[in-house]
């Protein structure tokens, strides 16, 4: 179920892709259900912000081998009128021909297990028509209560919030939107469905009292982590489940191998890769599909999204890159920037106030200080001095390109200040002076200069100063 | 009460001045009591620092609506001094000769909320003398105990930690030096206050024994949150105050649709304002009385003080920008670094390693990379590359200013590595070539430039490396 | 005991170097040791990376007037075996003869207290041959559990996890590997260890039970404070520890006077000192043998490893700084760079996007903005300007050195966009214009400039646009 607005969000988006973890909070939920149930056909029941859930999930490479289809709720008339829409769709006739059981999960649930999608979809007992998940709260406010027979006694009914008595409201008991139906029952009882409430809305939880009136038998799960089953309803729960999701994934990487030196102020994308040997400094924040590899060390505050980074790197304090390879052993920053498209080589140096933006560097290049490196490729072993800057744009657009291209061989050593204009090419071992603005190709193994030789005014500071000369 | 030195806080500040959720802890309880009791009249009693509190609550803007005044309690001779000070005053005749309660609060106790004022605050009822707010702790080590007759009988003192018997301190009921007094009660129970006791002090807690004494009735107010009648005593009490102030703002917020990506890592100062479908990323730090505008983001350890962020602007990673504004969809950072007086406009552009000084930045203009913009105004959709300076600063000081201006027009296009030597005025549209060094207006739609033409000496490059040529 | 490999750290380094609180492991129960027991002869028990482990501990500067040895187990048969090394060598032979009573501790349980130490070692009664240190836990899984006679019976032996039944895996009060034994008795007994268990090891936990069957009498301590028992054997335990650690350290200097805005995101290690009136802001990491004077503030995201800061000092956001010195008053960064064997004189100001290396910087000396300066001294007064560079490498080897020298004299002034290639010297109270690289020494109150005169076409920016001119 994936059609709520979730108006409490003050969002545009959807609520279903709002993020935790780096992943819209309904493909957590996918996730789960792809490792706990391979092959099991899936509807997403589909309403508020209809293509940009599709888009989102068909646009995502962990999916495509998911038996998945969309289902379309137009009007939102509630849970039961939700899962009425679904077992109305193609999607649902193939399941009813099947006598598959149907297990209904809500999309804004992000920390469900597999463990508990398992065992809520394990085989019902013979004559059971639904199973029913529910958990005690410390706080029930806002949940459908489930009212027994006595204390312990089989279930009733699911009292919604505000149908609730004062007494039914002291119940701590609560449904949380997930079941196991059989599809015989659940066609049958949702055809029944009333909308007769304060809400005018179609209750899935009317389900229970049908099936009571029936007499009809309910498996009750009462599973034992609330935190689990939170859904997510305000940008608050957003954030609290979102520190929920990393807790866990950075306590699965610590077993495995990863140092993080301290796991409260540091954050990994569910998606993220990191191999053993690795250690994180806090502040870290790698996101997307960044993958990091064996022996690397990533410095305080390094915010990485979608970035490889090779065996042995060291990505110093502050450095920040996007959609970027960084090769084995390489140095990168502090407070280094590289911009996406930016592939740097093994053993190579970027250094702190450096910016990268579709920068191929070369192995065991330095650029170590304050320069600017963009549409460029850089050679092996070339050495860029402090200030350099790669003059990409001159305002003008040359063959359908506003920013041009330079290139810079093996060898070249480039003096501190020099400014190369773009198009251009530096010859292999080329010689560039301090100071100097290059403006024309440099030749292998040639020395370039461009700059006015210094001349030096006896006491004229003095004079500058107002002082007597 | 707002007297006390604070010796544990190993400061030269009063104790009351010291910040959590950057305000002094003195304004939290004045801020609580404006929206619980508006128009009440209030004694701050002053001792230490006594001109830097009132300097520092007259010059707050929060607090000209309030109806203030300050008593001053020349010697620090305790709890029951510092009230009687206060009923001595020109303050407390006017209570007295209108009948208002008194409500004693301590200056000490930011987490105190209007709830907890309101209930503290309600009329009393008839025959009662006092009210007396009460809670237990889990450790109440320092705090007077609760003496009761029997085990939930009628209160019958306070015993100070100093005075109290092995026994009585095992009682985990504390009083917390908040009381709402019938003045005439008050009056009298003052002037026959003793002060023979181990610290030869005169403490309001013995009020509750007179009380007692005379038969009066004393209404008892047993708080259910020990968190917030925290007191605070030392650097350690004022850091687990600012954290527990934090995040109840950031819930606040988050309610609200502001989306913390980790609450847990993120500072929100008490007067901060964020509009909804504001996203704000973990070491975000927002000081002051910054404003952010409806859609913006708030990258990673972005910090401002005192900013004003436009809609839908992109304040990216370490962004540091104290006093300044930014307009709306603006793009700032990473590693931008704003100083004070900065305005930049709609949609412009500051990009990483840039540094701003009383500069004002024009809508659609670009300052992308490694800059400093001192004491300047640039246009409209100006593009300034890679190096630029404003030499602001030669050394000497014309018409009496250290810092010279420099001006650069509308559509203005900066090549990279340019320095401006200031004063000077760049015209609109004019071109400025890479690596020039600007000493002379240049006229509009004008091309500048001061550079050296490129020389290239071939095979010259092998020389410099010592090898044959 | 510090002889075991640690497999689940999954890392070459032997297990008890890796760092907490920027410690080996080892080293926080040596300076436990050392404070609690001044004087006891010491042996380390090593094993798996002994060449490592003994030279991380003779290299700490902290441990020289400690009596310590080291004693090689050359197999690892067990925590019996480890011990029966100790006792066998020339240390054991020693505390024998003296008939000094013998305290085993893990060489993996940073977080245990100096009162823990105090107590385990203190004399024992008259008749008791060994101390065993007990604690309760939630989860004991993986613990030698402590069987009794009964429920609060006798201890009657310790279970290891893979000898226990299911009914002995339920009990919650386990074993620690921290005992005090009788040399005479622990040496008889190790003699009649087995190793006919499960893993074919001999198990110091055995030693209750000989005491047992040979009716004498055990003294048990059972440790209020699991978390202090904590021992650590994978990197998520090793980060839970490190994040305890530092809660300590913060808090005692919290204590002291330090303020923390926001202790949870700062981290402090642990031989790190802090004076009075020192505020931290949130994310600063200090490590090593830092120090920060008195009244300093260190602001967010500062990395400080080995530096010193002097009193009154002001380190602005993001600013990372190792193996240097800060004078009193100087104003450093947002965001500056100091590398190592850098010294900033009193009253200094080093600016945003600054970078320093092996540069001494002179009192009230100011290096603004967006700079280099390396293998360079500056002298008192000078003012160097935005975008200056030290070209301190040519490419060259001279005289040895790859990196030639720098020096600038007091009150020079350096205009923006100036670079000195190196050797230079800038004499005392010269000046270099805005724009110009230096090649050539320049006097004292001199004037150098180097740059070419600025030309201006009237017009041509029209026609770069393609306009008509």
């Amino acid at each position: 179920m994936a059609a709520g607005l979730g108006k409490r969000m003050h969002s545009s988006i959807p609520k279903v892709l709002h993020e935790a973890g780096g992943r819209p909070i309904l493909f957590h939920i996918l996730h789960t259900i792809k490792s706990a149930l391979p092959g099991a056909p899936v509807a997403i029941i589909v309403g508020h912000g209809r293509e940009l859930v599709e888009r989102a999930v068909r646009g995502c490479k962990a999916f495509p081998d998911m038996n998945l289809e969309f289902v379309q709720q137009c009007e939102q008339l509630g849970t039961g009128h939700a899962v009425k829409c679904a077992m109305e769709s193609k999607w649902g006739s193939a399941v009813i021909s099947q006598s598959l059981p149907v297990l209904v999960m809500p999309g804004d649930s992000p920390l469900v297990t597999g463990a508990l999608v398992a065992e809520l979809a394990a085989p019902m007992k013979r004559g059971d028509v639904m199973r029913l998940l529910t958990c005690e709260v410390d706080d029930p406010h806002g949940y459908g209560r489930i009212a027994r027979r006595g204390k312990h006694g089989p279930v009733l009914r699911i009292v919604e919030e505000n149908e609730a008595t004062a007494r039914e409201k002291e119940i701590r008991e609560v449904a949380v939107s997930m079941y196991l139906f059989r599809p015989a029952f659940l066609n049958a009882s949702l055809a029944r469905l009333s909308n007769k409430n304060n809400k005018r809305e179609y209750y899935l939880t009317d389900l229970v009292s049908q099936a009571v009136r029936s007499k009809k038998k309910i498996d009750v799960l009462k599973w034992h982590s609330a935190a689990e089953l939170m859904g997510v309803n305000d940008p608050y729960e957003l954030s609290v489940a979102a520190r929920l999701l990393n807790g866990r994934k950075l306590r699965a990487l610590a077993v495995e191998g990863v140092r993080f030196v301290d796991p409260c102020c540091t954050i990994v994308d569910a998606d993220v890769e990191i191999e053993e040997d690795v250690t994180v400094w806090p502040g870290a924040i790698l996101q997307g599909w960044t993958r990091i590899g064996r022996g690397a060390v990533i410095g305080p505050r390094v915010v990485l999204k979608d970035v490889t980074v090779g065996p042995g790197a060291n990505i110093k304090a502050g450095t920040v890159a996007e959609k970027s390879t960084i090769g084995e052993r390489a140095q990168i920053g502090p407070y280094a920037h590289l911009r996406p498209d930016s592939v740097v080589g093994n053993e190579a140096k970027i250094g702190n106030f450096v910016e990268l933006k579709k920068a191929t560097i070369g192995a065991k290049t330095s650029v170590a200080h304050l320069s600017y490196v963009g549409d460029a490729e850089l050679g092996e072993r070339v050495n860029i001095g402090c200030g350099f800057i790669t003059c990409n744009f001159d305002g003008r657009v040359i063959d359908g390109e506003r920013k041009h291209k330079s290139i810079i061989e093996d060898d070249v050593f480039m003096g501190s200040d020099c400014q190369i204009v773009a198009p251009i090419r530096i010859g292999k071992g080329a010689y560039v002076a301090s100071g100097s603005t290059i403006t024309e190709n440099v030749e292998a193994d040639s020395l370039a200069i461009a700059r006015t030789r210094q001349v030096t005014k006896p006491g004229y500071a003095k004079k500058l100063r107002g002082e007597a000369s």
